[in-house]
């Protein structure tokens, strides 16, 4: 039942060292937000801790006592700058319970009534369609 | 966009009153843990802080500093007595975004490869088949 080891070959990882690149919405010392490329929906923003971790599993509680707060602070921006009716919080550990990438992170999605999501990770989008958007949520961030 | 006020009427408040119950995994200063009485799966719990807050978007973010690592160590408990193959969190605010009772709260769903998850609020179950999971849980809670 332990944890397997965390491995910085993981997507998130390249982008927190700079070596690919990624729509970046918010950045400090303890998380990077980015722009999900394979959006569930309009607005889909994922908050990753700087601190390497696989998922919660193995996340030093500390960690995870930072992540909260700028999660609700993007939350909060995202509802803002889509107009959102709701958010859906998720975070996912482990390939069973619907982890794709293996490095901690936390999806927030905007919601409407009556829309469902798009599948996760399923289509690509294009970064020029998410620059936009990006930018509407950074505009309520700046405001907040 | 404001966040609607808080109703103490909701049934979490009510639980964390005492006035109706609930089959309790783990109380603490800052929250209270119990079996979600309409599990989506086997071992379902939820995570509620006892400070009063609607949702993600109007909590104090000190007590969603607490709620996280607390959410933490109680995933690790169910996983492991579970026996899971993963964890699902997820975080849902306001009706179009999945919430249902009106009281902060944080889902822990254990998952296994190819299970899906039943719906969210859906049948009741009886307290005293939760009774069971709640104390193997509660065991895993004890030797972590």
């Amino acid at each position: 039942m332990t944890t397997p080891a965390y491995d910085d070959a993981n997507i998130f990882a390249k982008i927190l060292r700079g070596e690919i690149p990624a729509v970046k919405l918010f950045e400090d010392d303890a998380v990077l937000a980015i722009m999900d490329v394979m959006p569930q929906t309009e607005g889909h923003v994922l908050v990753i801790p700087k601190a390497a971790s696989r998922n919660v599993l193995d996340a030093d509680p500390a960690v995870l006592a930072a992540l909260a707060p700028r999660v609700q602070k993007i939350a909060r921006a995202v509802k803002t700058a889509l107009g959102a009716e709701g958010i859906t919080i998720m975070q996912f550990n482990e390939p069973a319970g619907g982890q794709t990438v293996f490095h901690l992170h936390v999806h927030i999605l905007p919601r409407f009534a009556g829309v469902e999501l798009n599948r996760h990770a399923g289509g690509m989008a294009k970064p020029e369609t998410l620059i936009p958007v990006r930018d509407r949520i950074a505009a309520a961030l700046a405001a907040a």
